[in-house]
């Protein structure tokens, strides 16, 4: 009952604070026999990344992993792996105003309320520098999957900024690597681009919205109640800094469908059943269909913003405060990879859950 | 690691089928010395039981509970709670025809595919009448939290059926027991028992949203990553069936506001902060602030239609299906108790949790 | 974090008091298509009832369990199992005296404590009939276990009453269904007996000693730290009412060993390795080696005697204490089928988190 | 549901092996506000530290721990503390040998055999390195212990090696530090100097017997069936490497006591009850009585030996084996600091969790 951790078999534990000595995530349950490295995981961690344009945090964090247990030439051991990032550029001269303030939006006020204690450098433990330990494990999950259900991919991207939409006929998986904001809506990049632009010269944030889709996940993932395929992953999205709204297939929308236009019609196909449509998002009764398992997720804007706002300090005084330092205009541009990754361990942990209980043999059609 | 568990200090495992001998809750971790019995539990069930107007089901349950253990001379031990409730009205007659095909937009195909067992009749397992059990937990929950923190209260309304929503200018708390709805708007309620008269002759069925609000919940409850009050929430509400998308707060239209929009400003009040608004859902960085808690989900149409659709047979051939029976035309409805019961238990479990972890020193302001 | 579960995968929750309506076992994760009934689990359950013979309690309880889910169709459906058995014969006039006074060596005065409220009669959750929801949990694992890995057999036996022990030498299998105390040696069963029913007559109580073997059970089984097979098992046991002591293999004994003397040689077999001994009771690093799985616990004297005991009441007065009614001279006796039960659900626990995190992959040896 | 985890509330998670580049234990739920630093919990290790004396391996490591994250400013802050040991002194060359061939009475031939992969330079995870990890968690809950309830004493001490026990007349706590031994019975820690000497040169090992007791503890921790606290401490002391058998109070010989020997007989104190003896060992149905909680546990010798044993190799071949390398003649003396970890950590996680249920309040004698 680890109130850092997540997953059943499959378990992340990830610790450390923002401007600390280092953060990381302690792995275990992984099969063994899992080919990985460093390389494999940094792979994953540049892609969310700080810096790499003037969309995101001009930070700059290497965010160098190291794997220091549980592989053993080049293999997982199936022991706990620990994966641990340095933390190296931390400008503690930043952050002496909001030592005593706390900052609107933020989680300084409720760290302070709970813990009576907070370290207050970039926010600590609640920065959203955690969720790098979360993409590294989730590095290591995707090689788990290739090793268990190789035809399972997984992939995220944007599908809004601030008001602005994609428009779902322009969408085209080839895109998503071709622009900063992994959208498949080449016509919004360009849109967004100088949306964002003038938003970040105002020295204000906008939020975002970010779907994720596991392709080729096998059908049977899931069980009953809590260990639901979408009760796990709207804990895992939800659990990502700044979300807000967690969506599975037609989500929020559903409330508007009548029964009629929302059962999706089942066919036989050649290798099983096929469907009409996928309003289900790929999940029936909390168990997966075979069908693309498709995850929405609404992040809130930055609250670290130029704009003067209105707060308090410890001592419950009133005052006023302006957050500067390096800010994202759209932390949800770099919640992409996070996203990926909480799909990614979700899915390993079900491989594992539902091999442990079942095995290999299901109920067969046809 | 129980798959059909929730909850981690004050954990509620549920158990049982629609058609089988009875199904129930059992109910660990709970505090000693809460004074309980059956009628107040059975308060909670009656809101929840069919048949109580047109617009649900006509199955006729009497959802009766027992208590089993766990409680003496009319309070909690501090050991495990078993409340029971016996299925009565078990028409098996019916369920002839889905015994081989898999209903579209239903749970049957996916629990097959899993298990290669299903009990079909009135969907086994998947039922929402599982969701008895946690109506009968939640009602031990409030008065639970009644002991601990007396001035939580936990509402529940519909803010949604179909494409019609209510209007905020029109909210009331003290229509909410006045409609069938459980909706706090009284002109939606007019306007809705039409829609619903309109789609129930039509055979057709229609989703919903519901919004849950905790109000007097102390600031604290939660803590990071996957035991913040927000992950909890998610879960606890998209484990709920049919649900298909959580929000808290803002919700999926944070992604529509600029930071300067969202952050809500602290003042600081006779007793503690005030904020000026509560975009935030009573929750920033997984951690109750004191403001109001409020949660939405929204629930999909009941896919057992008068319409026929398009399907398969276990083996696999293609053939049609029209589902008779009595069935719900917004199921939404009956999630509104069920929605108030999750929040219960997972208001309670933090108030635990917390408590586990922290004791009652927390940090002051002012 | 269930206080009243245990198993990872195949996770029990026991609930009821020894005098309330019922008692019984909420099991989860328990593998679809075990074939299953209600008269395969009353085996066990008859094996552990009171009053077969004159050295166990008079008290009589059909002790008749009812399957009130998660079998469909004479085999589980992979949902919850729930096992219940309805208390009959509860002489509540029996009670009066305790209700005030704590009996020396039973959990009256720390339940009391804890919770600051208990159910007197009959010990309520601390009785040892709390043991038969383990029975009925251990039956249906034993089911399990015959599908996973058809192999293994479950026996356990009585190798102590008092200070007597059985003698190795006499150690026949086939005695053991041949005598009351299920002990391998025949002669010791004898011995007992007059023992015992002196020991009876005087109204006096003795503790013992009970060993029980797994044999067949496949390498590979546990895990490091904390899912270690024998870490399981010690808690499995220590579980148990009234056990004060548990042993692997050599168990206290190996403290008094040579490191010359405790190394299980290996040699090579015709399906695998084989050892020239057995003094790590089967598991090596915590994790079984295929040779036979050996744990034994004590069990101490019952603490109900018919001997006055100086004790206080509630209000904190010095007083006296004889407790009246019909108990075991021996409990030890009616732990073995616990014992056996607890090995059942620990193996088939293991069984399911090895197939979870490995498949069906492993280091193959020649 | 993590396998190298242990604890509900306060849950440590250990990683690394012996000669990879750290081991380190990952602690969740520690109560804010603790004040600790690194040199705090070295003390603890420098205790378990090899090469110290003649009478443990002459391998040396620093094991100097770092604090990587949850504290800050010298307190915890209630998020995840990492505690990293980096390891140093790795001859890497000594292992050639037993790369290939299973060492007898060693967890080689188990890893390989369940995840076909090992990392076997120093027995990797199976290491009894890996207990530094705990030791390290141990120091952190010693502190944390202290602030919620100050009056707990730890301590660990042998009663036993080999044949050789101490003579309980002799028993002096103040003796304990006095020796290389931690053993309260000065003339036998003479006595157990010349034997081990004779033991080591001969290439020899032994086991032992370490109990360990915690005094002040209040009464009421711990509850029913599976988070009793003798389950706890069994399951804690039983996942230490090389323990074959734990005992509570009496332990194994409780099964030669008559009921009336063994029930402590209650009596009212100046603070509440008090007992005439302690055959409980401080633990009745699972939850403390306030009086000493004692806990022993067997020590196998150490495997890894100077005399030619059989064996096999991974292909399958008969061989023989040798263990040259720095090893302890007996690991049960470095079992003390470990087992004084183990009780440590139990015990404050059974604080947290009966405050987490029950809050201040519990049932008044007197």
């Amino acid at each position: 009952m680890s109130m850092n951790s997540f997953g059943h078999l499959f378990r992340v534990t990830t610790w450390g604070e923002s401007h600390g000595p280092a953060l990381g995530a302690t792995v275990d349950g992984c099969p063994p026999g899992v080919v990985i490295d460093e390389a494999m995981i940094q792979h994953w961690l540049d892609k969310r990344k700080p810096g790499q344009n003037k969309f995101t945090t001009q930070r700059r964090e290497p965010d160098q992993v190291k794997i220091l247990s549980g592989v053993f030439e080049g293999q997982t051991t199936g022991t706990p792996v620990q994966l641990m990032i340095e933390n190296t550029d931390q400008r503690s001269k930043d952050y002496g105003d909001i030592m005593d303030k706390f900052r609107p939006g933020h989680a300084d006020i409720t760290y302070w309320q709970k813990y009576g204690i907070r370290d207050y450098r970039g926010g600590g433990r609640s920065s959203a520098r955690e969720t790098a330990s979360r993409v590294a494990a989730g590095g290591l999950a995707r090689e788990a999957i290739r090793q268990i259900a190789p035809n399972v991919q997984i992939t995220g991207y944007m599908t809004q900024i601030g008001p602005h939409k994609i428009d779902r006929k322009n969408f085209d998986w080839s895109q998503i690597e071709e622009n900063p904001f992994w959208t498949p809506d080449a016509q919004a990049a360009d849109d967004w681009a100088a949306y964002l632009d003038d938003l970040r010269k105002s020295g204000n944030s906008v939020g975002a919205v970010v779907e994720v889709v596991a392709r080729g996940v096998p059908a049977g993932l899931g069980a009953p109640v809590y260990a639901k395929l979408d009760t796990d992953l709207a804990a895992a999205m939800m659990s990502i800094n700044a979300v807000k709204g967690v969506e599975i297939g037609e989500g929020m929308a559903a409330a508007e469908l009548t029964g009629e236009a929302n059962a999706d019609e089942i066919f036989m196909g050649q290798n099983g059943p096929q469907y009409s449509s996928n309003h289900a998002g790929g999940i029936l009764g909390g168990i997966s269909t075979g069908q693309d398992i498709v995850v929405r997720f609404a992040v809130k804007p930055t609250s670290s913003i130029l704009t003067t706002r209105k707060t308090i300090t410890k001592s419950g005084e009133e005052t006023e405060i302006i957050t500067k330092g390096r800010h994202d205009p759209c932390v949800g541009i770099r919640a992409v990879p996070v996203g990926e990754a909480m799909m990614a361990c979700v899915i390993l942990d079900h491989l594992l859950l539902h091999r442990g209980q079942i095995g290999e043999n299901r109920g067969r059609i046809g």
